[in-house]
């Protein structure tokens, strides 16, 4: 079971259309359950809206319902009221067997970190979009569809779950997110820049490396997962991952008691996490 | 399994303190599994606010860890958003035996209608605040009481569907509520407007006898519980009610096909719902 909220201006600008708000709301939702290897089954909606626009909630019916179809998880109830500003509460519920949780304290000495798909994407969208820059472009649709219609990795999660991965999904950016799962186990971690992987649409319209390196080090949105397992079940995760079209890219190992490093190729220097803090100056 | 939003402005006035706005957010959503006949468990508690004041938290999580811990349920979740109004979300789960549900749509002819409690405090505190009136005094705090830290009927509910009661909570006025019920259960009902329970606080405090009877037909926010039940097992009910410190009072029956009428000592009239619409002009 797992709760989120987005706000309009906070976790989506206000630009983007009802429908995609319908679908990441779920979709964020859906990913913590995928990050512990849950079945998503069902689902409540507490909608907090300025005014009863029939347009906009139909179009955020349909984003949902989408989202919902696609993975046969059921609207059981929820609540409609008003507020200044749009905000949609999700809980959503899944089912796993009893201790067979995907944790995240669970990561150990030698451990490969890996992640499901490419980072950045999103990150590089919304880098984007504050910019003013070109939507136009099967690479810009490409970017700006991960952070808009984010797909959570449920399948993924399962598989990984089965093979004792620790884990955790991007949200808050991969440095964050990873940075919980090492912190939970009591390990330190060292990621590669180098093995990071970046899709075609990332690779064409990042505007320099170091800031490609930012944004897929710090920016959130991705919701792939990124897994702590052993090495020796590096090739068959691979394996049952990809019958079910997921691609997995070891990224770096567990090492040490604490911390998590970088190595570029020109050093080793420690990563800090900058996840987004609501209280601290917005990021977004 | 239930969810319920309480914001600023609507839910609650803006003077409300921390603790209470804790209090009742988990209140409503308890007394909606109350209304089933649901034993309360777990729940998970989405929090949006405008800055991160910790005075204000602390209040806030007081007042909810002390009814949670009364009815020893559960946070197993949450997450905390930043927003420019205060919302709170809970969503509440809690176990019933299969097929034992107190339902809204199982009202059938003959049966009684009744409320556990007195009705219309909390709409009489809440008429007060809005006219300034002084809220020193034993009775004007009794008032105040109801409206700020409702308790949810928990036990009551229990009870209630054990005797297969249909039934609902009066969240939105008595009147909208039982027209809820008695419109799922496909029959019209009459309740006797001589026959509504009332406090002593109530007794005491209100303007006259029309408003009086226009804050007991159509406040929101008491809590109680609103059940038709058989003529026959009223008595047991009343019994087994008294025992856990609940009183159940019998306002009228279940009656024809259709519609809500009241009988007063001057006439027989329909009643109909004026619950809280959100989209429509704001009653609080």
């Amino acid at each position: 079971m797992t709760t989120d909220t987005l706000t309009v201006g906070r976790h989506f600008p206000r630009t983007v259309r009802a429908s995609d708000i319908g679908w990441k709301a779920l979709a964020v939702n859906l990913s913590d359950l995928a990050a512990m290897g849950a079945q998503p089954r069902w689902f409540t909606l507490a909608l907090s809206l300025p005014s009863a626009d029939s347009q906009w909630l139909r179009g955020f019916l349909n984003g949902l319902k989408c989202l919902a179809a696609e993975h046969a998880v059921a609207l059981i109830g929820g609540d409609t009221t008003r507020a200044r500003e749009l905000s949609v509460t999700i809980t959503a519920m899944g089912l796993l067997s009893p201790g067979k949780a995907m944790r995240r304290d669970t990561a150990r000495q030698g451990d490969l970190i890996c992640v499901t798909g490419p980072i950045g994407d999103a990150a590089l969208a919304l880098w984007r979009l504050k910019r003013g820059l070109p939507e136009q472009g099967i690479e810009a649709r490409a970017l700006r569809k991960k952070l808009d219609r984010p797909q959570p990795q449920v399948k993924a999660g399962r598989v990984l779950a089965r093979f004792g991965a620790a884990g955790i999904d991007i949200s808050d950016g991969l440095a964050a997110d990873l940075g919980h799962v090492l912190e939970a186990s009591g390990v330190g971690g060292k990621i590669e820049a180098s093995s990071l992987p970046v899709s075609p649409a990332f690779q064409a319209l990042s505007p320099n490396s170091r800031t490609a390196l930012r944004l897929q080090l710090h920016g959130g949105d991705d919701y792939e997962l990124c897994v702590c397992l052993r090495p020796d079940d590096f090739s068959g995760a691979v394996r049952v991952l990809r019958k079910i079209g997921v691609s997995l890219h070891a990224i770096g190992q567990v090492k040490g008691k604490r911390g998590l490093v970088l190595q570029t190729d020109r050093r080793t220097e420690p990563l800090i996490a900058m996840g987004f803090n609501h209280f601290a100056a917005g990021r977004r």
